[in-house]
């Protein structure tokens, strides 16, 4: 046991950082016997030291002097989320030598490697495990336990609000705008949805996956990203009539020209383990080549259980830095190009709106014949006359068999040319 | 990048052995990327050199001769299995300094004390993930993602074997007999299945977890152990009844007193998660305080999939041994007890045969109130006279609330002694 103390700032007392602030500061005695020696915390950057906070620390530990702690600390917890101040003060700890632990995906997804690349110049660590899926410890199994192994291709149920929203609707047959309502009124969606709903958050967490998983630096625009704002009531309908449901997939996948990382809905059949991971809770599943399909389930967000992945890189990293060992670098050694959505290949589900026609199936299915994107089910159904007037009009729901992005694209674009064609109201990948 | 390669020592060479010859050799180039320096394969030691096996390597690295390959490497992967030589091998490695990884439950559930303690005095690595729950990276995520919370229950399904055949009990509605037949003629019971069905393999991996989730020693003599050999179609059909499915799952929990560990046939309702945990795949369930409910999913067992968990350890270690960082000691700090079955509190289902008669079931439900088991449930079932002779029976299942195993225990004994009570036919932990 070493009775030097190390130093720790922490950055942000939000809902993550008052938990932070709270373990740390009641299971002193518990953490300096995992540690070794003692975890001690000397201030808490705020911007306002009498704001109402989740957990009240002792009022001398708050400051509105980040660089003054940042200086005095051997450890900086970033717990403030946004790009700046955050990447400055990062940086500014990083460049002294003192070890950083951040939760910021959206920083890490953007900068990551430039931080890393101070972090090693200084010989300081950087550990973020909390940024992806809250408390579930996903990215020490695919940097560690998985580092003897090849990755082939992670799916992942990474953001909690659309997972909630997506969940009743499938629950209660609701559209997407009533069920974001609900969403925002049981505090599961923020008043701008904005970046849940449209795959943002997903996909910066996606970029940072891919980069440990894959070894290789990759960007939030790196990433392909549709979110759920087009899904409607009759596109659930429609998944549960083909034994599926439809989640925010965030999918990073290594292809034979590069690794192809993106965010969108998916049609899950019922039977796979991740459809039937609820409300808002995460899940990540990766299929790697020798161990096989493996599945990560948890809270994907919230103070606890983010402070809890918070903690794990905190005592590990004072662990090693007690026992005098170096940081441990990510080792981001592949070139690896990202590759654009449209090499891809993916089964598809589309619903067609067609005038009840002779010959309209037909002159359908030699469009798709001609882009080579070949038709596994094709379902219609005929309505009366559209509200007592013109013609009468036929829903067709179509899956495909696999074909790339770039065909069924064209594909598109050919049927909407279609006289017969009035609309073409979803396109969504299926999950096979 | 260092040019200085590590020597590998390999010894043994099943199923799990070739697995990893077959990566160390294949990816060898891919490994120096990742390490940072070359992994050099100098030997791999077995019984008999002509053996045929999964994964030939070259007829060279073949010796018989274990000390020497142990004396001449820098890390020795040991996957023979069993208590001696292993051991001994290990043993002689570690006083040497030289790193260890293992996949060997059942001398780490007896011995890794001991062997910890070898290592931490010769500053050598000991590394073992691969030990439990083949590759779902389990150990890790307690030992460091978990390190600043507070676990307070594992339960898991850590044998394959065990969870294949009552699969297959509920699925086909099979006797244990028969499921264990189709099991064996699959490949997935052993000719003698005794460890994995009297629960003593899931045991040695339960108390490896209880050690690494609660920082204290534990060994294979602390874990309370029935296995499934009990277990009734009629059982199962009752379960199903229930709602529910019956699962041998290894309970590790924090209690007041202390630390139970055990290994137990468990109702589990269908909406847990474990529940639908299918044919031979291993699920751990973590309940912690801050990060509250996490689950790990995966193949429990083979080849391929353990040798990645092997080859995790590996890289890791390595990674660190070139970066010149000291070896990382498990941190077993704490001083707790195990505490015996009967402190543990469970609800319980139980099925009886009582003689048709006037006043069986106040006399049933007198005895429970006396040892103050409170009873949640309770359903009788009239037969005919059994086998055309004698009197009418009844059969009875009782689900209890929580109650002191001791308490279920006594009732038990009292029930036995009832004139009226032919038989207990089973007796059934419930999780709720």
């Amino acid at each position: 046991m070493n009775d030097t103390p190390l130093s720790v700032a922490l950055l942000g007392s939000g809902t993550v950082g008052s938990q932070v602030a709270r373990i740390l500061l009641e299971d002193a005695e518990e953490l300096t016997q995992r540690v070794g020696a003692p975890l001690r915390l000397i201030g808490i950057a705020v911007r306002d030291p009498q704001a109402p906070r989740d957990y009240a620390a002792p009022a001398g530990l708050y400051t509105t002097d980040a660089d003054a702690l940042i200086d005095a600390a051997d450890v900086v917890v970033e717990l403030t989320g946004g790009i700046e101040p955050a990447r400055t003060r990062i940086l500014r700890a990083l460049r002294a030598g003192k070890h950083v632990v951040s939760g910021n995906k959206a920083l890490l997804a953007r900068e990551g490697a430039a931080l890393q690349r101070a972090a090693d110049a200084s010989g300081a660590q950087l550990s973020y495990d909390a940024a992806v899926a809250g408390a579930i410890p996903i990215l020490r199994p695919l940097r560690d336990s998985l580092a003897g192994d090849q990755v082939e291709r992670v799916l992942g149920i990474m953001n909690g609000t659309t997972n909630f929203i997506l969940d009743a609707m499938h629950t209660t047959g609701a559209d997407f705008d009533d069920a974001l309502a609900e969403a925002q009124r049981l505090g599961y969606a923020e008043a701008d949805p904005t970046a849940d709903v449209e795959g943002h958050d997903a996909a910066a967490k996606a970029a940072i996956v891919a980069s440990l998983a894959f070894h290789a630096e990759f960007t939030l625009e790196d990433v392909h990203c549709e979110g759920i704002t087009g899904i409607t009531a009759a596109d659930v309908a429609a998944a549960q009539a083909e034994g599926c449901v439809i989640k925010l997939l965030a999918v990073c996948e290594r292809l034979e020209e590069g690794v192809s990382i993106r965010v969108h809905p998916t049609l899950v059949p019922n039977e796979h383990p991740l459809a039937s991971v609820r409300g808002a809770f995460n899940a990540v599943f990766v299929h790697s080549r020798d161990a096989g399909q493996l599945m990560f389930y948890g809270p994907g967000a919230g103070g606890a259980p983010t402070a809890s992945a918070v903690m794990g890189d905190l005592v590990s990293l004072a662990r090693r830095v007690v026992l005098g060992g170096p940081a441990v670098p990510d080792f981001s050694y592949a070139q690896l190009p990202a590759v654009g959505p449209e090499d891809v290949v993916s089964s598809y589900t589309m619903g067609l709106q067609v005038k009840d026609r002779l010959g309209v199936l037909a002159g359908m299915a030699q469009v798709f014949a001609e882009e080579g994107v070949s038709i596994r089910t094709m379902h219609q159904t005929k309505h009366g006359p559209h509200r007592g007037a013109g013609q009468p009009e036929t829903t067709i729901r179509v899956v495909t068999h696999r074909a790339a992005d770039r065909r069924v694209r064209a594909t598109i674009e050919k049927l909407r040319g279609l006289d017969a064609v009035d609309a073409i109201t979803s396109v969504i990948r299926v999950e096979d």
